[in-house]
């Protein structure tokens, strides 16, 4: 299934698309995409529906994040050997883990705003996993059975606050907006391998990141078995497993974003994102 | 007004401790201490009741965290001159920020769990500043305004999980319990000057820390509008606000928390917490 979030932001309904790519309204099931909705019993529920019997949503409404409630936003960084390469950092004995503030999630098209003062915008193409069952001394084997699904995630970060300010690296990865998600949670089912994925980014048309997920460092069920020995995942976590070669920070020179550039954010069998990225005044 | 949370843990009603010491039930009035509630209108509402004319709450419940639907809590480092000396890290030029997972949060004498593998756990007692009032791109001048009221908070440390597993403090920071926050929540009123508050720590009623908010490196006005130029500050955000010396990993040799261990954290004016330390088995 692909689940969806549709509407207003914070007025967000749920929704499927449907095998015709129908957007259909799933609020009279459930209330949210979130919590116990993620879980093995709450994902079944859905699955028994017959789409054709949902209502079918006019028009083309705004997707919000595919993901409600969020628990906590955990991120992991330098997961992609060429990509610690580019950034120079030696390749890391663990996952390093980063939080990304929950109020930086925006849906998967809104646009991207640049604080004051951010010079170094920079992108990053990420597949999210969105814990559905809690998660807690889980090994790699069993990892995967607590993965609701999948999502694209653009890791938005700003390297001047991220390098900066003195250090730790979530100042430039929670800025408003920094946290696009979706545009929908593809269920585990669908996703066979992970570790199997192609993704890029475009900006303003042209091809800038390039990767697949066969060349992480630490496979998605590595990085949840490990973070559950540090902390519990609960239903709506979502967990950022880094990102490939070709952020504007490792160009020579580099690029940055600035106001009125595009970003296409795009995960095989997951969806596209786009963003405009304006500069805040 | 001291303001609280209490009863059992994920259902707790909001409540207030009279002059007199009483604990008496709000939930006739509002359904938790948190979001629109702690903004300006909010704060007045409740102060114009008569705490007499309250529900007295029998017996000794437990109490919760004292705000409730935390959206993010902002942790900052080495944020006392002293602390930064013990640590034998440089002082930082701006304020070192952290996130803590909110799936850390508990009440202020719930027990503090230790991980498996666990060994170096430690105390930090700080200041908090809870957000009551929406702040973006604020000036220090302004900053305190933003502000609902202060509670303690002991952000508990596991320093091999923050120094030895390849970076960002967030590992070590982020386990369940590692973050207590209350006993309650006194609004800004009430602080006549958050920055000339002494704190301690007893471990096993010994005193291991001690120390006072007038030696911050930055102000707590100055760390609100600095967080406020990288992000959205919104009502129930938690800001912790450093520790002052005196914690487990500096002294020499080290002291690190076992099963069993008590710790009592205390703020001027702010109330005290107690936690039982239990290694998880």
């Amino acid at each position: 299934m692909k689940l969806v979030r549709y509407g207003q932001s914070g007025q967000e309904k749920p929704g499927l698309i449907d095998a015709d790519g129908t957007l259909r309204d799933l609020s009279g099931q459930v209330a949210d995409i979130a919590g116990d909705v993620l879980g093995d019993a709450g994902l079944e529920a859905l699955r028994a529906l017959d789409p054709a019997d949902l209502p079918v949503v006019e028009g083309s409404p705004r997707l919000g994040a595919c993901v409600g409630n969020v628990g906590k936003m955990l991120c992991i960084g330098l997961n992609y050997r060429d990509h610690a390469e580019e950034t120079g950092l030696p390749i890391p004995d663990h996952p390093i883990l980063f939080l990304k503030a929950n109020s930086a999630i925006v849906g998967p098209d809104d646009d991207v705003i640049l604080p004051r003062g951010s010079e170094k915008g920079d992108w990053e193409v990420e597949l999210a996993a969105v814990i559905g069952k809690t998660a807690k001394y889980v090994t790699p084997e069993e990892a995967l059975d607590h993965v609701a699904g999948y999502c694209v995630a653009n890791d938005v970060s700003e390297r001047g606050f991220q390098m900066d300010l003195s250090g730790q690296w979530t100042k430039g990865k929670s800025c408003d907006t920094f946290g696009p998600i979706g545009p929908w949670l593809v269920t585990r089912d669908e996703v066979p391998d992970p570790q199997d994925l192609d993704m890029s980014v475009d900006v303003n048309g042209k091809r800038m990141q390039t990767g697949n997920s066969a060349t992480m460092i630490f496979t998605v069920a590595e990085i949840i078995a490990h973070l559950s020995e540090l902390m519990t995942l609960h239903p709506g976590d979502v967990i950022l497993t880094g990102t490939p070669p070709g952020v504007g920070m490792g160009m020579k020179p580099p690029v940055y974003l600035k106001d009125g550039d595009v970003m296409e954010i795009w995960i095989e069998g997951l969806g596209r994102q786009r963003q405009k990225v304006r500069a805040d005044a």
